[in-house]
């Protein structure tokens, strides 16, 4: 297959590629974590995303995803959603970029709270309120809608990968319903 | 008319103690910039009211609009949203508390350059996208949605009020979104 | 004594005056976490006060304290600050007035995670990180410099007044300094 | 030379892998404001680096570099500092990762209003207080502190590359402090 000036797919790059890459430069990446909310904007759910993971394990994790060469960040946001929530969402993509935080993801253990063993990733953070209705597809096997409460239960917190119930409570923190 | 603790109308306080209690203590305020956005949250359009004032001139401004004695912040920004733009604006309040900025109008000029001659206001400043249909009411003439090239044209600053335009264009400017 | 203009001062109130606005109007506050951090920007250390209160007992609080009428939200920062930590702390005030989120206190207890018998105050939240000696002033028994892990702990949560414990851990969030 | 896991630096690329690996990823950057603030924060100039280009011409720039794998952001802004303002600044590294937005650099212009030839950057946008002195190095022949007027003349303007004019006013709206 010929490759033009414009084809900025990930077909650039083999697994084996990617792989090496993964281990060379931090990747940037956004994360989501998205929530129901009232009339009056107060929150009232947060979805996890369960999936069946490589090692035949189960494990739940926020919208997440690498933003590709020439791709803006709105447009990360929105194909990820979709990928992970399917097309009919209807996901608040953030009117204004300024994320809650930055994540950042390290592959060796216990450096951060925060480790991915593929990657060093940089993580841009943002709630995303969605009005429609979720659908998880690929290796998402459902999308479970938490009560704040509920969110943060010792077995809920277990199952997060990558430290990730740690970017989950920044959440909560940030909109004023972290539970006591 | 009796009063019970219970009481927290404005009737509480005759338009004369309001006046004079203006002079004593800064009042705590919302400002919001309404907003048209994209799918992808982008944004398309501002919304300027263009209002009738008490000295027979037209001015613009933002949403805007007093916290009551015992009103959260999100009530009553659903409240004076539904005040300057009807029932059906369907305003998407933020989930998240954190302002954009803090907006300082004080009763004397020059010394910022934000003023209000009737007060010391200390305004949380929010983004609004809607997705309704806006009808302004009471004293607002129009509700005119202006690209961000219009919003920050000379005849259109000239236009608003209280140095709104350092709010409107810090609004433009944290969307990404302030034209050269 | 004659009155003028230009006399911002508090004893425009008696404190019964004061006392009775504090039920009928919202009070904007400001909200400060004092912090120690490292040369890389890294939390090392918060600052909570110990106080005694008018029933007997103590208390842990933020530096709190009202904007007064005429006054910016800088200037009060930098009054509450010296009232609370003595005029060799060194705090660094903000660079932008964007607050990390607004704490609303109200004076019925159940409604918020926040209760100020006295008043309804809105609280501009800030980080402050000090680089100075703090001296605690007037009703500050002591400041003591915890750690995050020490922060969280159940015997310190449970001296914190008005709930700010959920401020406290909003704020070591906000820092990605939550403890598990 | 042999490498080795812990060998992180950028020498596991030659400047010819790098300059095709821009063209294939998205790099994440620092964009860092240096601003001199006076005693309650408030804004009293900002820094802009005049560099040598490679083209011969004299240009304007943030503080600005990539975070490399294996760094953390806070080290990234430490090293990027050190590198353009020397190792006397004394910058206030920000207590929190938040941002005050993020930069999209594409390398395509008329894409977005930011572009860099080179590459497709993602910077996290920070204002950094400085305390210290700077002394320019490398390529960057001064450091000029400007007021926020001097910082908008069209002269200066014109003399920012990739269009950090934007990064510039967005800062500078976001401090409170864009002029009319």
């Amino acid at each position: 297959m010929s490759r033009t000036a414009l084809d900025y797919e990930d077909t650039w790059f083999t697994p084996e590629e990617l792989a090496q890459l993964r281990r060379r430069l931090p990747f940037t990446y956004i994360n989501a974590l998205p929530v129901k909310v009232g009339a009056n904007g107060s929150l009232e759910r947060v979805g996890l995303l369960l999936r069946s993971l490589d090692d035949g394990t189960l494990g739940r994790e926020l919208i997440s995803g690498r933003v590709r060469f020439h791709e803006t960040i709105r447009d990360a946001l929105v194909r990820h959603t979709e990928t992970d929530l399917g097309p009919m969402a209807l996901p608040q993509v953030p009117v204004a970029m300024q994320p809650f935080t930055i994540a950042e993801y390290f592959p060796t253990e216990g450096i951060s709270k925060l480790h991915d063993s593929r990657q060093h990733a940089i993580a841009l953070c943002y709630i995303l309120p969605v009005q429609g209705e979720c659908s998880p597809r690929q290796d998402a096997l459902s999308l479970d809608w938490l009560t704040p409460e509920e969110a943060v239960r010792p077995d809920i917190i277990s199952e997060m990968r990558h430290g990730q119930e740690h970017v989950l409570k920044q959440g909560l923190a940030f909109l004023g319903a972290l539970p006591s």
